[in-house]
């Protein structure tokens, strides 16, 4: 029968043991998006390009927080992340930010939730930036496209 | 003309000046959810009641992340937080977990950002501890819901 | 019925309202010890008073602890202490080194646990800086000794 | 003549070099207690079975800890841990709750302080949880019971 | 006779007493510079404007670094920071990059070291972003330049 | 054409990808000094060779500030420290205090800047317990003095 491997037999959380699997290059992408009004992402594409860079801002955000996620989702195993990249898609016909992540490691376990995290942080930067202007936007579809390396092996989001 | 208030006259991010305002008791609502297999969410509901507790994890995983918002935030402003409130609705019809942080302050900003921060943190924990049995979940919906205090008052979100 | 503050009517965990509270000057003394074999607790002795200060290392040690505290733990308030004092005695007839730690702030809860917490990680540096000749020593009796401040107001240990 | 290995010969303190150790699989065992009112005890029995599970933050606290004792403790060396198990064990007749953590890592240095910072932020979790209704509560016995791995080789405490 | 106050009369180590102290508006400011070589210097000016931009990244590193400056610096007091501001300023003559900081609160201690920290890490970070073509940059004259607010009332360095 | 490997084409800054590398021996040694009017340096040498340790204290927040770089650092990825050792040299002639600080690891990337960093908070930590009696002290001339291990190889800094 399928558990949760996060409880033992007593149902008491714990930090899964991963000593026994061999360390192997680990990679994960997620995405995530936030929406807004138009106005608002029109001030974003204004700033990208000249002044007042709501993007860049976020991208340090969201690459910083990708090193400290095991200090935040508690049962998560401390990694050395190699490589830690961020795209943001101005996408103006949806008055959206689209953010992806890739992280990458050599370990015992993945980097989902370091890429997963990454994503919030960064997209959570925009809602602080912009929250004076547009407080109702929304951050949406927050997920994991792809995960490759470790016993389970390659992942893939099917398409929508 | 509106104007992001985290970047000077040159485009230069910055904490912005608060000091100027006086402390006042500050409450924010925010929300968000997480879908998944309905599956998983009979696994997440089941421990809820015995033992496997998923949800009380990520309760404290929520309430700890909101203490840790201007970390993680760039531009966010420190604040000792004077009450935390996380709630999980379990919405079997949807497949989804409800998320509901309130954060309350008396100081010179707002506690939004640390109510988002904790919503999503609490949804992440949920995803880290189901993943090895559903790594397609979806965290949606992240969204302020309410804030009260200071200059801007109150603020509400329009229903859908 | 005496209840615990830290869960709501559903007993579910939550960082309790002191918002209604008025900022005090608050105090909390707190102390623990280490027992060791008489050649340890001879060896960081002579350490005080010439080079290898073991005792020194641990003072700074606890004294950034008390700072973090509500980072660890998790229902803990946050609070920006006024005042932290860490004092260590050798006792060499019992083999034992006491630590004693004060701690102060002005604010809405008190520094109990910020106290305990420089105690117990004042008294793990010692642990750690002298594991390599005495893995057996044992940390005990960290205890609270008095308090001051707040609602509940003053509270003293009674004497053994 | 046995020295600390924290302090160089001038007598100021190191972060020792490990480099040249092998990384091996390392194991630690800790332990601790806590000592209260018969019915502080019997509040806390009560919420692990229904509600008001203070174990169960108590429990994620001290996995949490154990990833952190690096930033803590001043001269321990970062490790990235592989397995955090925690126990807690109600005792009744003694008025207490017994706390054991074991840790894993396949590192160049053990992982000791790991599991007793684990206990102790446990521990103190507990107190800070039901400290509104006992002050008195004493954390007691805090040391390690066990460790395994590295070029000391095995330890395990002499019984009682 | 003058004496440090971070140390009592046995010479141990404390986090003065500023409980008594009243709240007052603080402002610091603090700057220094990292010297390199012209080439470099080029390539940092050239992505300022367009892409690459080294400065921008350097800004919110300084930014976060200021709020964490009492996890870092041992006897510091924690404050909650009202406003931070950060300026660089290309010295081409000089082959310069010169920092400025500017950190307000309103609390019972100053801000100088969390305005020196946000400098030194601001140039850090400029010096990490840079030292794979300039291993030999210098970062100097990290300095006070002027403080108001408190006891000791306003200071401002003597002009050179 | 060299570029900033911290860019990607875009110009958005990135953590760049150390996953092809070697895990190799890294070692890097960093200095500065902070400079002060003659009747600091001479408390702080009293205090060194009797109580009022400025400089015990100053090696260990050095130290603990190694272990946290890429948390400050936004780009640096994030090292399992093998070796942490702080020298000050006290120069009476000059009015300075000189710090030097050694960094390794057997890991994908150089600690350069976790040994910056170490000098740059040890001397901090001089500057916040001395600033009561002397605010116009300077830290001057944080430098990498030699590096060694990776592809780049052995570096030093040539003799002034």
């Amino acid at each position: 029968m399928t558990q949760f491997t996060h409880f033992n037999a007593a149902g008491e959380a714990q930090m899964v043991d991963v000593g026994d699997k061999l360390p192997t290059r680990r990679v994960a992408r997620a995405a995530g998006c936030i929406r807004m009004q138009p106005a608002t992402l029109h001030m974003i594409a204004a700033g990208t390009h000249t002044k007042g860079d709501v993007l860049g801002v976020a991208r340090i955000a969201a690459i910083m927080a990708a090193k400290r996620t095991a200090e935040l989702v508690p049962l998560c195993h401390p990694l050395a992340l190699t490589r830690v990249t961020i795209e943001f898609l101005i996408d103006t016909n949806a008055a959206q930010v689209h953010c992806q992540a890739q992280v990458e490691t050599t370990g015992q376990t993945g980097v989902e939730i370091e890429a997963l995290c990454a994503v919030q942080i960064g997209l959570l930067t925009i809602y602080d930036m912009c929250k004076a202007i547009d407080r109702g936007m929304i951050i949406d579809a927050v997920r994991l496209l792809e995960k490759a390396g470790g016993r389970s092996g390659h992942w893939q989001r099917a398409p929508d």
